[in-house]
């Protein structure tokens, strides 16, 4: 199905074999292949219709169980993994730190052998400490899904960056793509740097030089200090969120400056190619790193990231938990 | 379905062609019609009769996704409206400020743009600030219903009361309804006088001075300063919930002396016509604005409040989001 | 059903009348017959298999709706009665203190009469009230199950340790049963000790002598205030967690002078039976009252336990909500 029903191409390469998803769990972008991210953008294409129809559900995951883990607060993604799993017809189980036996000191690996043992399907996991769900998806046989590890990655979020960018220009061999801000702290930055870099994308970054990882040039981008030099040759411009509290930290002097040097505004926009699309993961500081305008403007696509970021949620289930059963896949 | 299936009058006037919700938000009582009023009860009237049945769920609005995105703490509304979207088998996700990105200070408008990119059916927002849903409504083609803004509207709120008050008298033209409190801060005393005077009743608010909107004449309310003035021409009371916090604001003195003044006791009742029906949305201060005696006692309809509750959230979600679909009517 | 399907006897004692729950509640194992505890346990062993299908669901409890009422933090239970719920086609609804009416003021009994005028079908309530379910069972129709109630009683955890027991031992009869540690302050010791006592087995207690509960000699225990004194004689060690905040308390000096006395680890184990089964309740304090060692080691069950609380909590939803209703038992 994932291969033979993208949009536009219904049917016709049903004489390739249909393709399985191998591995357990989805931890980052830098474990998966070239072919298992195209396995997802493909899947993702085709579960996108489902929540264009009159009744956005489909028996896929019936009588399956998700667990969304979340240790630290998020609207968007756990909606997103709530909605996405129950227009599969899974049942979803919310927990959060606070309301969780974190409270009681309980270690995370017992948290999570312990709902493991109420037999879920799969375990989503945020988390403030990178390589936490890489932890628990080597201690359980569950599938389990990185929605978030400290500034490791977020390869949810690459992944629907990734199909967005596919969607709207229809390749992502050879594009130009700009990610600027924080990348020092971005888990965003960090997962759709290898996403885009495997799928043959060129990738500059752009930020303050104390938001410089150390390991950016060996990550094979080109880093650039200042935006100008980014923005006349990017197909795709990605902002990401500006921390407030960075600056407590000294990693800039005022969000005045910071603005002024990396903002994302009209103005900037002027030396952009035409048909840019412009990115922003969210949760966005209007007026920092970018503009209103800029954001709600003609080349914006940051809402239809939200929307793809339910239909790849929905592929990642369907590949981790449900993908393996032919039977189920002719009831999509 | 609606206006055919009332209590008592199962089918014989279905030579009237079905109604149909024209609007696409329900935000205050004061935005709709006295037709649209009569037609959400009557919907709700033939939705009450299935939280009685044995498997308490219909298939109407199966595959629909309701959020319900809530920035002050509730129980009783949030719950009711959760059960009254699971009763028609819609999705429900719950959203509170607390977990959400208004820790990450996105905007109001960019939260709810992007939980519109997830394709949800309906959004029920309860807001501090009045006009909260009002601008999300004409921002989104999602429908939008208000569960209370600041001290502005509650009209699901009132139109659990309308309902209850139709059910028990039968009518509610030319009813004297007297709604004593605090009736500057209470959204809802506004949404009950809007509609209460539309349908054709009397209203007559009583409670302190320093509770008395400035507003309050211009909407058609009769103004009294006593308790003892009201009780004896009502056929409905309505006590409202008092603030504790207000005794810091200087709004009262003492809760005593408040209690003394307007709070509803057996003596006080002694004045009152027989077959009173004595109301109150919740949460009550017991031994403050009401006596325990009168609150469990056989003129208080408060119970009856919160179970029909359920029915006229359960209408307005099918009117707002399933009641074009004349196939699915079929379904109740 | 219940005694006629448990696993490996499905249906040769069918000639025997099919078992129902007469009561309205679960409040504690205090109240419960031996009669009873075995129609739950059989009832569990039944639904157990539900959890190891393909499609963990049955639509046993479908239009049926479990309020879950915690008014303290809880992870493993709360999801533990979601997922047994869910399992059982069950629409859920989780309410927790932090975002309730109970900011308001409302009392106990008035958020309960509420939520029981919304038609729910089950309420499961956790308290720091010892009490609190009982309070609310005498008021309500609806079944209540006490999910722990302060230091009084927490039966549907005894009731999954009698359960996990039984199916590891074959038997409750004559076991010696040693229970170590903060003996005064569990409601999960004194729900096993009248659990274990009611079936037959023979109870140890160790613990610290500020930590013994007055009535516990009473309660046809044996006291005992070293662990070399029960280890010896036990066919199952149950650990239990102790409350760092004790400490504070001055129940014990320090915890390593706690883990000490009464720590289990690999050195006392060695006086162990072989055989022996260690539990716990969770969330554990490792290397304080139990050692890693000890808790992963080839006798511990503790993870069994979690398992097997899911299908208890089933067990109990469905004689309590669904039970009465012969024609669905079918659908199991």
């Amino acid at each position: 199905m994932a291969e033979n029903q993208g949009r536009g191409t219904p049917r016709e390469v049903s004489q390739k074999p249909p393709q399985r998803w191998a591995g357990k769990d989805i931890l980052g972008i830098q474990e998966i292949s070239v072919a298992e991210i195209e396995l997802i953008l493909d899947t993702a294409a085709s579960f996108k219709e489902v929540s264009t129809r009159e009744i956005k559900k489909v028996p896929t995951l019936r009588g399956k169980t998700v667990i969304n883990l979340f240790y630290e607060a998020s609207t968007r993604t756990r909606t997103s993994f709530e909605i996405a799993a129950k227009r599969l017809s899974a049942d979803t189980i919310n927990i959060s730190a606070s309301s969780s036996s974190v409270v009681k000191g309980e270690t995370l690996i017992d948290t999570a052998k312990n709902l493991e043992a109420m037999k879920p399907d799969c375990i989503v996991i945020r988390h403030s400490a990178a390589g936490a769900p890489h932890l628990l998806a080597r201690l359980m046989d569950v599938p389990v899904i990185n929605a978030g590890d400290g500034a490791h990655e977020h390869p949810t979020q690459a992944l629907l960056d990734l199909f967005t960018v596919r969607e709207k220009i229809g390749r992502l061999a050879s594009l130009k793509v700009a990610i600027v801000g924080d990348i020092l702290h971005s888990r965003v930055a960090r997962s759709n740097i290898w996403g885009f870099i495997k799928m043959g994308a060129e990738v500059h970054v752009a930020g303050p030089r104390t938001m410089k990882p150390a390991e950016v040039e060996r990550m094979g981008v080109h880093w650039h200090t200042s935006l100008s030099e980014v923005i006349p040759i990017a197909d795709v411009i990605m902002m990401l969120r500006i921390q407030l509290e960075r600056q407590e930290g000294g990693f800039f002097p005022t969000l005045r400056e910071y603005s002024r040097l990396f903002g994302l505004n009209m103005e900037v926009m002027m030396a952009a190619k035409p048909g840019v699309l412009i990115m922003h993961p969210g949760p966005m500081n209007r007026g920092v790193e970018i503009s209103p305008e800029v954001a709600d403007g003609p080349f914006s696509v940051i809402l239809d990231q939200v929307t793809n970021g339910v239909a790849v949620r929905m592929a990642l289930l369907y590949l981790l938990v449900g993908g393996e059963k032919e039977s189920e896949r002719s009831s999509l």
